[in-house]
């Protein structure tokens, strides 16, 4: 295999990547080689890209499991196929496209099956770091020739990316692909977890436990879906305002509170909400969420990562109040054939996707927007990869 | 009140009943006077009732927080109401009747939706001691008048017993008493948790972890909603013949084996079951029940009671894998308005009620019948009260 500079199918490309090296060490921005899409893969350019807690995590190294470097990290995106490879017959060079971390093969038992999103081979795993075809990169250091990692079956924080076709899904034309870039994580998961998991009914109450994109994704899955209370939860005090303006009806910070959120949850709503969403990633928080439910028929949508060998905190017999805890993955949306609809609803507003974007960055600010995140000050930070303009 | 030793209703009755008074102690077969049913309450003839690992955990005393003595335990039953207070205008003196631990009094938010089985006052409650009218015994010792407290709505350990008519489910009066007495806990809460909790579908694969009496009724349920595959698991190899009997179609004895059960349950099942069934109270069992399910689709229902302050021992992450595990109550019956279903169901077939009475015993030898139960050699012991005929 050739390398190139030009854009050429048949050849291998030479763009611009941030690569990381270590745990929490800065993103490199450095030229890569990505090789052409091998059967049933697609290359994408990608045009938009924004990071999610769990790039920060992989970032940060978190999950030692999970450490392979080096490595180009993201999966929040939006882009332009350039170019597929062998056997790929539903995309083709031009098609507007948002790469999903969690695949749909359409084959497979599970992909088959109404119960589950999970596909075979290319269902999220954080642990895979090589392309399934061949077990081997399709990214590599231009000098040298060092194979650099994947992560997420998307790897979208560079120019150029290659993916399996089951993790690219063809996205209407029309949609602004700069907002699509979110559909791609935080809005179906969200959305999805109101939507497909839960199925919140109209006129329920329903609790938010983490205001952030996830978090108020779910806050507009709700209010898209009728819900007559959102009570919104976060220890931070500036949430407040962001989620009034996206639906929250109700704010409540456990650190002003003398006694456990739960409690006054339950006050607030009769004995708790009818659903209750953990978009924190944290254990205390996942019980705090369960018990905020009403006994007999809530039930907890656990969408945060939790990167910890401690057990879930609950108690068997709690079991047997009629509160249920499920985790939602992607929104429980089957990428490839449901996402498609999920952008034309976004268009209509099901989903606001602009006020999620609070800041822009050309992409070489990539470490200023992971700061960004950090420290709480953004929501999503949509980094501009090949066009100069931030519009 | 007077006492009296006619069974008048506007009178205390003398009769016989299983005291307990204190943990692990014999039960003490003595007189006790037993009020007249005050609003709203029924007073039984019991003329059936056995034992379940319920009563041998409140007997034992396992749960420090549900002792109180001197108590009369029992909630599997069958019997002939005696008369009943002010307000009760379902059930009359001579209906056939089963006691139910988990009532539905009908009018209250949870009885009211169809999500839940948990009556507002009525559910299953082990640390409540009296009747909620006026947080009083019904029952009291014949020397001295000293109250002994009731236990899960019921005390059927008892030739009569006052109970909430929220308790009290009429039966046809064709039904087989002598049978129905399973009907009130073992049969309804394995049968109920396949068809109500877990909605087993005709051809599906189902793993049930612990054969004794609800493990089985689990596999009648099981095998009359059409599974194609019963696996029925259990540390007591003589649980093998009588699982056969039921229905199961595979037995595993994990003692025998070299590698976790949930391993060759998955071998044996291509990726898993769709639903297991934890009978065993176990927390250990819990965990391999859950794992022996396939992922992105499986299903776990607990069922056993689990007296012990230890955590759940599944870790957050497996939430997203996409199994899913709930508790079961009672099989998510509502009692008063479904049992009666139950009944005819199981007179058709559903459940072979016979199989489950392994043992019979006059009520007096009832420390006989603890003892079969604790060494494992009844699944249950029916134990007559009134009847001298062991027919």
């Amino acid at each position: 295999m050739e390398e190139g500079d030009t854009h050429s199918a048949a050849n291998t490309i030479t763009c611009k990547a941030a690569v990381v090296y270590g745990p929490g060490q800065p993103l490199v921005i450095q030229d890569v080689l990505v090789d052409p899409p091998k059967k049933m893969e697609v290359r994408i350019r990608i045009l938009y890209t924004s990071i999610c807690h769990t790039d920060l995590g992989a970032w940060l190294g978190t999950n030692e499991a999970q450490r392979a470097y080096p490595r180009i990290l993201g999966h929040e995106a939006s882009g332009v196929v350039e170019s597929v490879g062998e056997g790929v017959t539903e995309l083709k060079a031009g098609d507007h496209a948002v790469p999903i971390f969690n695949g749909e093969c359409g084959s497979c038992d599970y992909c088959k099956s109404d119960k589950t999103n999970l596909c075979e081979k290319y269902r999220v795993n954080p642990l895979k770091s090589v392309m399934v075809n061949d077990g081997k990169c399709r990214f590599r250091s231009k000098e040298g020739g060092k194979p650099i990692f994947h992560f997420l079956n998307t790897s979208t924080f560079s120019e150029y990316t290659v993916l399996d076709s089951a993790c690219v899904v063809k996205i209407d034309p029309t949609a602004p692909l700069r907002q699509m870039a979110l559909l791609s994580c935080c809005i179906a998961t969200g959305v999805g977890a109101v939507c497909n998991t839960a199925k919140v009914q109209p006129g329920s109450t329903v609790a938010v436990f983490g205001l952030g994109a996830v978090g108020l994704a779910v806050v507009e899955g709700a209010r898209s879906r009728g819900a007559s209370k959102i009570i919104g939860v976060d220890v931070n005090p500036d949430k407040l305002t962001k989620g009034q303006t996206m639906g929250v009806t109700h704010f409540v910070n456990p650190k002003e509170l003398e006694k456990p959120v739960h409690e006054v949850i339950r006050e607030m709503t009769g004995g708790g909400v009818e659903y209750s969403f953990e978009c924190a990633g944290n254990l205390d928080v996942v019980r705090e969420a369960f018990l905020s439910t009403h006994d007999g028929w809530g039930l907890t949508v656990v969408l945060g990562v939790h990167a910890t060998p401690a057990m879930l905190p609950l108690h068997p017999m709690e079991l047997f109040d009629g509160r249920r805890i499920v985790g939602s993955v992607f929104g429980d949306f089957k990428g490839k054939s449901q996402l498609p609809r999920l952008a034309q609803d976004c268009m209509r507003g099901v989903a606001r996707l602009d006020e999620f974007i609070t800041h822009q960055l050309p992409f070489e600010k990539i470490n200023e927007a992971f700061q960004l995140l950090v420290r709480g000050k953004s929501l999503r930070c949509l980094l501009h990869l090949s066009s100069p303009q931030l519009n």
